[in-house]
């Protein structure tokens, strides 16, 4: 749900660890078990856990999801513009709603911190990227507080309504495919690419498409409303594809086998990066490329292929817990940080 | 809406104007100007403004609100425990709230900074005053983020349902008593205690309440509960006494004459400070009573006095722009930095 600077996959396991093993014990799991779960609320569609919170109001289903971005935790303000982070803020949070299906983003809410030695040309436009990107998704500010803060912080809160069941990630079936849209990697390489050079290095076009990939990504919201009807399983891969696929077959209790080489990378990662484990790496393990991964009975899969060309299935739902990664049919050991065997 | 820590009045003006005038722009309503209000959206009940977005859908009237809490501009760890900050940080959420009326607050989304070197102590006070409070209301925990931060921010989001229209700050009609519950001026007595001396003083009893209701407010929900459907206008005093009265008035395009020894301060207050124009100072000026500001017809004000013993009414809505404050008859000028004349 939240993009993390990271010097790629190793660095950002570190970061995500020390925060939530803070004084050894899960922040959040921790308040929910306190919690008042004894109110049982039969309006609750999706609870805590999917990529938004959903309840049902007479025929609306109302999404609501939250992001948190720190300066220098989740940006840096030398490796984007300020245009570029006002309209990233708003794409990912749009991605956690193309997560549940068709949704239409409604209203958001945008708290504000900012040093009072903020400049008025990185507000101004912060805002510019913001305001364009409300408006191309039809989206209307809806409150906001402005406060005085040591870094910069933009917490986002944004409501959907959907008019049909959102997709969870708890419906794969055995035999079902795992499809993907677009491509894998090109974020994860971008910011490679910005740890090792920075933003004013005079890159090549095809590096200049995968730092794009990284500050100006895209949800994919078009084309979760076209196929979600027939989806039993969905997630936006905005923490890297090995991540959803565990989500999915975790929250589904069930297995997977993947196919790696059907993975689909760019022409410009290839171009830029000429290692093919290191292509891998970054389709696998590079977060943020906020595409769609999902699952489909095979029935339906030449349907939504045909409504979104550019979906590639790259393998199916099998019985047992493991995600199985295959390479020309010979099965890999692959672990979160990266390939063992290859 | 939001709390903030202020060497009383005079200072928390200040703070406000920095942030506020960032750039010599108002931040959020920059934003605003630009967005889509072109979209004009019928289920909006009450748009950006007041304590609460509201959009209707379905029977549901769905309320929204939204702060940010960052240490050492909203709060300082020196000054109050961790469990007390857990517990305002909900319960002034839930004022708002209490400020649109009849509304049950239902879910909560929190989004916590935490500086890694934190201890493990804070943040389980942090959750058990968080946890008991929800528990209080039965609101569910529905989302969380945690993230890395060099200070502790504390982003919360909440949704109330109504089952009836919100009351406004709009609907002050000439002729209406105003009317508040309990009594002002304790919080911000407390918060001047803490400046002059910090939590581990040795207060006496009388102070002790003040520097806890300061450290320990109450939304004042049930309250609000029982009599909304009789309010002509209604807000919660999160920013002091003054200030709600400017806000009613300005919003329903009406003036107000409030006879100030009428304005209730508690028995602790007044041993406290044996000062008449430094107790009126923290009853008008100093925030976060967190009791209701409202406006009723004269012909409903018994009914609900008997429903909520503790109001008292101040004044009456007149014809004008203004708010006229008056001691035994005498016209007194008031400004917002505090009494000129008394």
């Amino acid at each position: 749900m939240v993009f993390i600077i990271s010097k790629l996959y190793n660095f950002r396991i570190m970061t995500i660890k020390t925060i939530s093993s803070l004084g050894e014990f899960g922040l959040i799991n921790s308040i929910k078990k306190g919690l008042s779960n004894t109110t049982k609320d039969k309006n609750i569609i999706v609870d805590i856990g999917d990529d938004c919170f959903c309840f049902k109001s007479g025929k609306d289903y109302i999404h609501i999801t939250k992001d948190m971005l720190i300066e220098n935790v989740h940006f840096k303000i030398d490796w984007t513009t300020s245009y570029e982070l006002g309209k990233k803020a708003i794409e990912v949070n749009v991605s956690d709603l193309a997560a549940m299906g068709n949704v239409t983003p409604k209203y958001i809410f945008i708290g504000f911190g900012v040093p009072s030695n903020t400049s008025e040309k990185f507000v101004k436009d912060l805002l510019k990227g913001i305001k364009e990107t409300c408006n191309k998704y039809k989206i209307l500010l809806s409150g906001g507080d402005t406060v005085k803060s040591e870094k910069i912080i933009i917490s986002v809160t944004v409501i959907g309504i959907g008019k049909s069941k959102p997709v969870k990630r708890t419906g794969a079936q055995v035999g079902d495919l795992i499809g993907v849209t677009n491509n894998f990697g090109d974020s994860g390489a971008g910011l490679h690419l910005l740890y090792k050079h920075g933003i004013k290095y005079n890159y090549t076009k095809s590096e200049r498409v995968l730092v794009n990939a990284q500050n100006i990504p895209r949800a994919r919201l078009k084309e979760s409303c076209k196929i979600s009807k027939y989806l039993t399983s969905l997630t936006d891969a905005s923490d890297g594809l090995f991540v959803s696929l565990n989500l999915i077959t975790q929250d589904s209790f069930k297995g997977a086998h993947i196919d790696i080489e059907k993975i689909p990378v760019s022409y410009n990662l290839k171009i830029v990066f000429n290692n093919n484990k290191q292509i891998l790496n970054f389709a696998l393990f590079g977060a943020e490329d906020y595409q769609l991964v999902f699952t489909v009975p095979k029935s339906k899969s030449k349907i939504i292929k045909k409504l979104v060309p550019s979906i590639t299935y790259i393998g199916e739902i099998i019985y047992g817990k493991k995600v199985k990664y295959f390479y020309n049919g010979q099965e890999q050991k692959i672990k979160y940080c990266g390939f063992k065997h290859f």
